[in-house]
């Protein structure tokens, strides 16, 4: 079949004209999958890989082959957490229901989750997924200010929702942006003056302000994911978003951190990425690893902002807080607090970091090293001087670290970073794993 | 605190001002809950119930009191059903991952659904919730046709999404509807002339499309629950559709048949209620019932609808098609289907259709009584002759059923419709006690 456009991007994505490159089992199932499930999936690596176990750090495949995760940010306390699966268990045998009875788990998981949110962060709603709670935000703020302009960063990810989907320009050029969304470049610490980085962005944003008022949408909001992961990951400086928050406050706009992804202490030093800024957001959204992967998801958010939106509307989401929901994000919650994981992740990520820098020293090809907690941007370059993105290479280190059974992926708008993200029970010797395997491959591609 | 508008409706829904009459107890529940959650939920009854086990078609209250279940759908095949929560824990334990990774259960699970649908209809995509279904659905069929024009009924509800709550006029007069969205009147069988519904519906409906047209909307999807369930729940005539369809697709629009609340054997002659009008949709949307209370939905699609919007763009739902979600979708289904619970719906509702209908004829606030499989909308009116909606009654009749421990709930755009929905296992004796209730609540009332 002719297509009118080319077809969608997607960083590490299987690419289906190579699938003669597959061994008979694995090209059965890729055609099967596209045969039943239509051309819109995405498989990770030029060899997918099919798993059957996952244990901790591990993931097993159909033959048996152990891999070390250090991609999956889903099932951040582990895969098959026995503490979360045994409360998802129980509470399956007791009662699934949803929010319109009247319950005291919901309330329990809301108190325990709003203590780890500044004053005046005092209300949780849930939703199923994190493409919802961003949709959901966004609909808040577009009541509360009567506005409809959303500014982003420009490569960034925010949902799969219509509304999430026209401000997440990661999607690619097919994905078509909203007429009230409007772009900043990324903090890009790696080209860019650090030190200034702030205030040029509290500028740009002023700047997209501007045009908004210009154009009569107005600002609903400016929504960011503090470590910009689908921009490349910049996580520095830390007192970046001050300067922006403070022009978005002042045009009426409201603050949306999103915390999809850096959230739930990936960071190593704070529960949520945006307190590595010192700021406060009006609504904070969640998702990813709150149920250590059953769907649930949410938002914070202050009460003068919702309840204008509340008295006029309702919000109901069927399984969005319902018992299982709840059981499984208390659990993941507990694990994280009392097993100090956000600890482990700061002391197992300061040692990745370290290690990474280490490597950067011998290898011409890696630009750039970032990270934080457990969550790491690796810049591959073809040339240091001139900081060319190197994608081509990115990818190959990718699928080369796939074949040794390390898992990692690529993002960024040059899609030259590498995307190395491990559960937050990674330990020194897994650390030391994914080092050894990653410097091996970079040194041969 | 003062509103610029009036508080939003909904149907049975528990109001706050009244909340000195209840007992300390539940007033405490009640206002922890309005601390935590914010003003946007609400809670079914005046005398709002706290569950806390479920059991085959019982609740449970927290003073051990046993409820009959006659209204949630979500639990199709029953509270607790032990083969879903088996296989729920079976896959926790083994692994939950996402769909970037090559897995048969979701394909064993998706040629299952697909072989439930007519050709062409072969492609399944999994979300976590119907709203994101009918998300997606509108996305693909705004994609596909370039329009973005939308028609649903009048009382209609598609979701909470922001694209999906502006085509959901059920939310009430606060909730803004979309620009280029069109409703028509729901093909109210107890007050028009039902041989020719079906042919006025059409010109309806062909009305809204030259008003897209002429608006530079153009048509993008007519969008329906085939049952009508937020309109009041209108199953007959069951040829409806068809010239509906016809008008649609002569347009260029994409038919979405919304199965959202009416699907999986809930109409108690097919799978999915579109059947019963003999009409192949562009795209089926489904969700509730789907994994018996697992957040789990999707959509089934023509190849031909998906292709260029698959090829141009991605879709990844983080949680949706997870393996856990297609373990108990898998399931869910696998019970409608071995235990013939399509059957039993159909016997059992018949049953509970002619004893309703026998209940009218003794009970002059009957004003209609209309049902498919376990599916029963139950007419409550000031006056039979002028067909006068009796929202208070209505309102009186299910919080009288709640004080008796037999759930249902109330619909409509007068909100004088009796939602009754057990269910799919419900039995004979469960539909006699179910009877029983309700005539001496209507008796008193």
């Amino acid at each position: 079949m002719k297509h009118k456009v080319k077809r969608g991007k997607m960083v590490n994505g299987f690419d289906p004209s190579q699938a003669d490159k597959l061994d008979d089992a694995t090209r059965a199932v890729v055609q099967r999958r596209a045969q039943l499930l239509g051309p819109a999936y995405r498989l990770f690596y030029q060899n997918p890989v099919k798993f059957v176990r996952g244990r901790g750090v591990h993931l097993y495949d159909d033959r048996g082959n152990e891999y070390l995760d250090a991609y999956n940010n889903v099932v951040s306390i582990g895969h098959a957490n026995a503490r979360v699966n045994q409360a998802i268990s129980n509470q399956l045998e007791a009662l699934c229901t949803h929010t319109r009875y009247l319950q005291d788990g919901i309330l329990d998981f809301a108190e325990q989750l709003l203590a780890t949110f500044e004053d005046p962060i005092s209300h949780a709603m849930f939703t199923c997924t994190g493409s919802e709670a961003n949709d959901l935000a966004m609909r808040i703020a577009m009541f509360r200010t009567g506005k409809r302009g959303i500014i982003v960063t420009s490569e960034a990810y925010h949902g799969n929702s219509h509304l999430t989907a026209s401000f997440s320009p990661s999607m690619g050029e097919n994905s078509p942006l909203g007429g009230s969304v409007r772009r900043v470049p990324a903090p890009d610490s790696y080209r860019r003056d650090i030190a200034s980085l702030g205030q040029a962005m509290a500028a740009q944003v002023q700047e997209q302000i501007d045009d908004l008022h210009r154009s009569g949408e107005g600002l609903a909001a400016f929504v960011c994911d503090s470590l910009f992961s689908s921009d490349g990951l910049f996580c520095e400086p830390s007192d970046l978003l001050r300067p922006v928050a403070a022009v978005v406050r002042k045009a009426g706009g409201l603050f949306v951190a999103d915390e999809v992804q850096c959230g739930f202490g990936r960071s190593g030093t704070h529960m949520w990425g945006y307190q590595r800024h010192g700021i406060i957001p009006d609504i904070v959204t969640m998702g990813k690893p709150m149920g250590n992967g059953y769907p649930v998801a949410g938002i914070a958010v202050r009460p003068d902002v919702v309840e204008e939106f509340g008295h006029a509307m309702r919000y109901f989401n069927t399984f969005g807080g319902n018992t299982v929901a709840m059981a499984a994000a208390k659990a993941t919650l507990d694990v994280i607090q009392d097993e100090g994981l956000i600890e482990n992740a700061n002391m197992v990520g300061s040692y990745i970091l370290g290690r990474l820098k280490d490597i950067q020293t011998r290898h011409e090809i890696i630009g750039d090293v970032r990270g934080v907690g457990l969550y790491f941007g690796v810049e591959i370059v073809a040339d240091r001087a001139t900081r060319t993105a190197d994608s081509d290479r990115t990818r190959a280190i990718v699928n080369a670290m796939r074949e040794r059974r390390v898992l990692i992926s690529a993002t960024g708008s040059n899609a030259n970073n590498l995307k190395i993200r491990p559960p937050l029970i990674f330990t020194l010797a897994d650390a030391d794993r994914l080092i050894q395997e990653l410097e091996a491959v970079v040194e041969l591609v």
